[in-house]
């Protein structure tokens, strides 16, 4: 193979980084792989990491020990996710959305992969530090954006199901109460799914009395599954007691001041910390 | 802002490119970013091509007119692609993974972030010459692999719904008879879902009869919305028949020859074409 210039390396050296999330690479995978020693690999590690901090396109963390390398954490500069969330909130806000009986129109915004991706970044960003073996979620609206979360974190998902069934073998089930409504509902997950030890990440779409999030924290308990954190796309304001604390969630959606029949979808608070 | 060196453009413009699928970026929008000519940035993208080219992580597109621009689509090297699937055979192929009633356990593979990734983009590169507008896949499993080919084609995700619920607003309902059973079933999607005069990609984890694939396709004719192919992540290989015909499929599962109680999953066929 003919040399490679720097700049041709380091293009596909982002690539290769960037599309394998918290995936740690040894620098002699790039040694081999592009024919280049040591210590000219450290530089090019080192200029990618000052261009993405510059355009706040991630981060490139170097990793010590044995077990040591190199690998991207995909982040979102605070600035942009403001941004990002705002336009989706007025987005949310348009009177077109709201259905009978109060509902709004998610379903869209909640698979559509930019912005799942753009939701997954901002919201495994809150939790790296916490290191999640796995993202949990409960069927259905909830899982693009637990799958892209569970991207970034570099861990797989797991989907706790409405009812077991006979392709997933066999299953803890519990029943949980409905935060809304109050009734009784069962929810499923495989003995396979995860290891009694490990540490999850609960992501949602929406949360309203917490009953469901609730439920997905005692079903962990029956695994002895420590939950590092919950995140969802939508709180709403009230009850303003859930049964579940310290949720991070991306908007929250409450009453209309000037016009209690409508809704009004905001950032959540912590964004503008 | 500093003078960047073409090394640190190159890194910048990879990661831009590569995290947005599909989208068509001006030439201008590149200039404006990093403060270079034209004809610089030309060069930038003419090397970008030519390195993903050499080691398979992509394709750039150049796309000519008044909507023009550069684009980046994700595809895998046939020979990487038939070494990812294989390798995923020999991990399903494992006896530990045989449940009761001879029902092979997939949910771990069909929800790991890296592993529908591949095949998200293996699928999606089957389907960028047929320009669907969206995907579209029935709640649950399929989501995760859907999704990761939508985001591929940079399309949005549409799921249809085992029951039609109150935040989907009005919706179509149709019945259809399951191949596997021979129960009727119902299929629900939201009126505001797609428009008439679309195209659609079905992305789905598994076709036996094709029941369910083909409800799918009743559905879309429902909504004047034309279906340009179908992608399973696993076919049965019995019955041969189905009740659709075209699908592609990554995987094919089998009774095993030398053992009629167990399974034998293979790539399939067209996968070493």
């Amino acid at each position: 193979m003919d040399k490679i210039h720097r700049y041709e390396r380091m293009a596909a050296l982002t690539k290769l980084l960037t599309a394998s999330p918290n995936r740690i690479f040894t620098l002699s995978h790039f040694c081999d792989l592009f024919g280049a020693a040591k210590s000219t690999m450290s530089e090019d590690i080192d200029i990618l990491k000052d261009v993405l901090a510059r355009y706040e396109l991630g981060k490139l963390d170097t990793v010590t020990g044995a077990a040591g390398g190199v690998r991207f954490r995909p982040s979102m500069g605070r600035a942009e996710a403001t941004r990002m969330i705002g336009t989706l909130c007025r987005e949310l806000n348009q009177p077109s959305r709201l259905l009978a009986g109060g509902f709004l129109y998610l379903s869209d915004i909640l698979s559509t992969p930019s912005v799942v991706r753009a939701m997954g970044v901002i919201l495994a960003d809150q939790f790296y530090e916490s290191a999640p073996d796995f993202v949990l979620t409960m069927e259905t609206k909830g899982i693009p954006v637990a799958l892209m979360t569970a991207d970034a974190l570099g861990v797989p998902l797991v989907i706790a199901r409405r009812v077991s069934n006979v392709y997933e073998g066999s299953a803890v089930n519990i029943n949980y109460v409905t935060g809304s409504s109050g009734h009784i509902e069962t929810m499923s997950l495989s003995r396979r799914a995860v290891k009694a030890g490990q540490r999850a990440l609960i992501v949602d779409d929406f949360i309203k009395g917490g009953g469901t999030a609730r439920g997905m924290i005692d079903l962990m308990d029956e695994f002895s599954v420590h939950v590092v954190g919950t995140a969802f796309v939508m709180a709403t304001a009230s009850p303003e007691q859930k049964r579940i604390q310290g949720e991070k969630s991306l908007m929250v959606m409450d009453a209309h001041p000037d016009n209690p029949e409508t809704l009004l979808v905001k950032p959540a608070a912590w964004l503008n910390d």
